[in-house]
């Protein structure tokens, strides 16, 4: 629902199960944290949740006590709307960084939002937690758990402030399943390191990242652990939804037009891949010749040599969706034009082999347009 | 002079000494280094230079066994129009990289240079190195050693492609001083660290970047040294000289429009300072947020938490040319168009004070803006 952050549009989203969620989290590596993640940082310790508010607008960000009591009195009011206790109130926040949050909308807002709850009410949930996004970031999927059918459904955000280690994102798993507690926090460890922490738009790291899983057992399952049968089914659910929604943020990224797979392969060790992949991920220089559909392999071999990866130049070969565009180290004699217009797609793989070891990463980027600088100039 | 690289332009410049120079240089840390390069770092270990022969339009990089030919060409070329010996020669390029040089160009070209030379050359040779540069970077000092008046001379180009650790940029020093060999090398490492190892346009570091010395010692003074009463004099007029070409680089940064000094203080260590800095110099969000004259100080906090640096947010200052933003991690209450309005100037401070120690650096950085974009989407 709209409660008044923003001049119009919906800001404010609430969550709510009816039985206690068992819970994991993931968030912001930046040093400076935002109140909200302080908040869910301690909440998640207790490893049982009913409710997640989230509100659009104002990111609750560098304002210090003041916008600690204010995470806490969020939760207050949702307790008190839903008649559980406040501890069990997860608070996210994203938008401007460092005024206080207008806590009388809220006053109105929270217990109006929960007077609203309906089981269709993800769609609008979805729309009320974006920012500069154009469009919701929503799926579901269903898993067989024996014969009990579960459903996991992701509502995710991000645009802007979008780099490795989490961004200007929040992303919320919701789940039926019934699943062992202990086994929760990995999953989604090891699912966001593949997908939201391999995502980039602009390099920058915000204060406010966070991806929840909660898992309230309604389907009625046995319950999911490592040694169930159906445990790898459920894991590859989760992994597939948390990498589209990734994707889906940098597809929206600002001012975006396509999205490009670095693929950096034959790497020393699985680290220098990524080094390797994130510096052409994030060069400023590639991701400007992506918005003008140019092969600029030149740009490519410049940005791999400044990584930390340990390269050999006369031992790289680069590929446009498979295309040869250097081989050892030098031009591969493949038409330009050919080359290019493989950047002209939306989507395009860009594959790297550095022939130093089986070392491998994915990081998935997308073009800098002028749009990119028109809305962080404006807004 | 314009020898046929470039379509129109100047693209060939050629520099000669009378007598062998004392030489010096600093290359780029990227490890792919182009031809160029390669030639520089073998011959200045000789000591002994007499000629550099730089074009621009196309940087030999990426070019292989090729490459390393070619430039070997261009020295034997200039040698041979200058009956001096190739080893004594020099060789810088910039401009695209991965194409074969035009090496028919160059077998009219030099010879013509090398016809063409004059001390008033200075001027067009500072115009035949530029790339996207809009304008020539060159500037002179004169000082006193003993009773002799000494010249010291500084021709740089660079743009786009700019960061730490040197960029595409090329500067070259030349000097009639006498100046002991041994203590050379040391003083231009120690200028290029406090000049052009601290400026950056776009966080992307070049194949090709060279910074040299060349001291003749056709003055006739007293030899320089680091005992002698004039060595602080003669080294504050290069730190000057660098400092002052570095920042030139940032204000004729591709599409920038104003150059901002980012200066942290009270880190717990030099290097912490540093990281700190350029965090906040490389952030795209924050360079766009200048583009728009706006003090988006949530931005740099921000930065400062996802740098290296080790950082309590609840201690940290950051000022606009003096006025403060943030106290203590916190609004600080100036009138937040009294901020912007500093940030519309051509050149500001931002200072960020963490609190932590007495770690200073200065970073100079410019803004991004959609001309940026468009410069290299074009190009």
């Amino acid at each position: 629902m709209h409660c008044g952050i923003k001049h119009e549009k919906k800001d404010l989203a609430l969550f709510y199960s009816e039985t206690p969620a068992a819970v994991a989290g993931t968030f912001t590596t930046n040093q400076v944290q935002a109140a909200p993640v302080k908040l869910c940082r301690q909440r998640i310790r207790t490893g049982s949740i009913q409710a997640l508010v989230v509100n659009s607008g104002n990111a609750n960000a560098c304002t210090g006590p003041q916008g600690m009591q204010d995470a806490e009195t969020m939760a207050r009011l949702v307790g008190a709307s839903l008649s559980i206790s406040p501890t069990k109130v997860l608070v996210c926040s994203t938008g401007h960084i460092g005024h206080p949050l207008p806590m009388e909308k809220f006053t109105q807002g929270i217990p109006e939002a929960a007077s609203r709850l309906s089981r269709q009410g993800y769609i609008d949930a979805a729309e009320a937690i974006l920012t500069t996004d154009t469009h919701r970031k929503l799926a579901s999927v269903k898993v067989m758990v024996g014969d009990t059918a579960v459903l996991l459904t992701i509502v995710a955000k991000g645009s802007g402030m979008i780099e490795p280690n989490m961004a200007t994102m929040l992303a919320f798993c919701f789940t039926d399943a019934a699943v062992q507690p202990a086994a929760l926090q990995s999953l989604l460890s090891d699912a966001v390191e593949q997908s939201f922490n391999r995502i980039t738009v602009d390099g920058d790291r915000s204060t406010n990242d966070t991806v929840l899983l909660l898992a309230n057992g309604q389907a009625g399952n046995d319950v999911l652990s490592p040694t169930h049968t159906d445990w790898p089914a459920f894991r590859e659910a989760l992994f597939s939804v948390t990498l589209d929604a990734a994707k889906t943020i940098v597809q929206d990224g600002e001012g975006a037009t396509k999205v490009v797979t670095v693929h950096v392969t034959g790497a020393r060790s699985e680290t220098d891949a990524e080094e390797a992949a994130r510096a052409v991920a994030n060069s400023s220089l590639i991701k400007t010749s992506w918005a003008g559909g140019q092969a600029n392999w030149g740009r490519v071999m410049d940005a791999v040599g400044y990584s930390r990866a340990m390269i050999v130049e006369e031992a790289i070969d680069i590929d446009y969706d498979g295309q040869p565009a250097v081989r050892g180290g030098l031009y591969a004699g493949t038409n330009q034009e050919a080359l290019d217009q493989i950047t002209q797609q939306d989507s395009f793989t860009l594959g790297i082999d550095l022939h130093q070891g089986s070392g491998e990463a994915m990081v998935y980027s997308c073009d800098t347009t002028e749009e990119y600088v028109r809305i962080n100039v404006e807004e």
